[in-house]
C-alpha cells in the first residue's frame, strides 16, 4: 500500500507544479502586456485562468481520495493536506494574472506614463519566489523555502518605492491619475503573489521542520 | 466511533465561528478608528490577528488529529478538510483588518478629506457576508451561502463608486492625493474580505449540493 501512496503523492505533486508553471507563465503574459500596451494575450490568460481552475479542482478531488482510500498519518497526512492548500494559493496567483490584465486594461486608451522599470523587475522578483517555493516545497528544503521568506522584504520595498514614485507624478500632474493608478495597483497586484508565494514557503518550512513558523515571519515584519 | 467523530467535529466548528466573530469585530474596529480619526484601538486589533493566528493553527491541528484518528470518509471528509480551509480564509480575513488600520495611520496626520458614508456602509455589507457565510457553513445552508456570493456584486459596486468618487477629489485637487489613496486602499481591503466570504460561501455549497460551483461564479462575473 505504501508504494501506492507514494505514487498517489506524486501525481499530486505533478499537478501542484503544472499548475505553478501556468500561474508563472500568465504572470508573465500578463507584465508583458502592459510593458508592449497591447491586450494581444488576455484572452489566452483568462483561458488559462479556467484551466489552473479546473487543475485546483483536480488536486482537491485527488487529495480527498488519497485521504479516503489510504488513510495517511503523521508525515503523510499533513503532506497531502499541504498539496490541497498549496493549490488554492496556486489558484489565487493565477487569479492575479487576471487582475493584472484588468488593470492594464484601463491603461490601454491612453499613451504610457513613463518608460517601466521597476514593475518589470518586482514581476521578476515576484515569479522567482513563486518557483522558489514550489521547488522548496517539492524537495521538501527548507533553507530555500527561507529564501523566498526573505524575498518578500526586497518585493515590499519594490512596492512602495513604486507607490513614491508615482505619488509624485500623479501630484505635481492631476492629469496623469489615471494612468498612475492602475500602476500602483498592478503593484500591489504582484505583493499578492509575493504573498501567497509565501504562503507556500511557510507551509513548506512547517511541513519540514515540524514546527509552526506560518505566522512568525508577520510578527517579525511588523 | 461516529459519535466521537461528530463531536470532534463540533468542536472544530466551534472554533470557525470563535475565530469569524473574532475577525468581524476587528473590522468592525479598524472601520471604527477610521471613522473616528484615530488610533486607539489598533494595539487591540493587532493583539486580536495574532489570536486568530493561533486559533488558526490550532483548527489546522484539530483537522489533522481527526483525519489521523478517525478516519472519516465521504462527506465528512470533506467537511474536516474544509474546515481547515475555512480557517485560512478566517485568517486573512483579519490580515485585512490589520491592513485598514495600517491604511487609516496613514491618514491620522492629515485633516479628514471628507464625511465618510460609503466606506462605512460598505464594511457593514462585508462583515454581513463574513457572518451570512459562517452560518450558512455552520447550518449547511446552500440557500444562505448563494445569498452571499449575490452580494458580492454589491460590494464590487461600492468599491468602483468610492474609487470614481474619490479620483474626482484627486482630479480636481491634487493636495487630496494623500488622503485620498488611503480610502482607495482600505476599500479594496474590504474587496477582499468579501472574497474570503464569498470562498466561504462557495466551499459551503460545494459540501451540500455535492457539485463544485468554486469557480462557477468567476465565470459569471468576467
Amino acid at each position: 500500500m505504501h508504494r501506492h501512496f507514494d505514487e498517489l503523492l506524486s501525481d499530486l505533486r505533478g499537478s501542484l507544479v503544472r499548475m505553478g508553471g501556468m500561474a508563472e507563465a500568465m504572470i508573465d503574459k500578463a507584465i508583458r502586456s502592459l510593458l508592449e500596451h497591447n491586450a494581444v494575450r488576455h484572452d489566452e490568460v483568462f483561458r488559462e485562468e479556467q484551466q489552473v481552475n479546473n487543475l485546483h479542482i483536480e488536486v482537491d478531488e485527488r487529495a480527498i481520495q488519497i485521504l479516503a482510500l489510504q488513510h495517511p498519518v503523521a508525515a503523510d497526512l499533513r503532506l497531502v493536506v499541504m498539496c490541497s492548500k498549496i493549490g488554492g494559493e496556486l489558484e489565487r496567483i493565477a487569479d492575479q494574472a487576471v487582475n493584472i490584465c484588468q488593470n492594464t486594461q484601463a491603461l490601454l486608451g491612453q499613451p504610457p506614463l513613463k518608460p517601466l522599470i521597476d514593475i518589470p523587475l518586482m514581476a521578476d522578483l515576484a515569479r522567482k519566489m513563486l518557483r522558489e517555493s514550489l521547488d522548496a516545497f517539492v524537495r521538501q528544503d527548507a533553507a530555500l523555502a527561507q529564501q523566498v521568506l526573505d524575498s518578500d522584504d526586497a518585493l515590499d520595498a519594490f512596492k512602495d518605492q513604486i507607490f513614491r514614485e508615482l505619488l509624485t507624478y500623479m501630484m505635481s500632474d492631476p492629469g496623469t491619475i489615471p494612468r498612475a493608478l492602475p500602476l500602483i495597483l498592478i503593484s500591489r497586484n504582484l505583493e499578492r503573489v509575493g504573498d501567497h508565494a509565501t504562503n507556500i514557503a511557510e507551509e513548506t518550512i512547517y511541513a519540514v521542520q515540524g514546527r509552526d513558523v506560518r505566522h512568525h515571519h508577520e510578527e517579525q515584519k511588523r
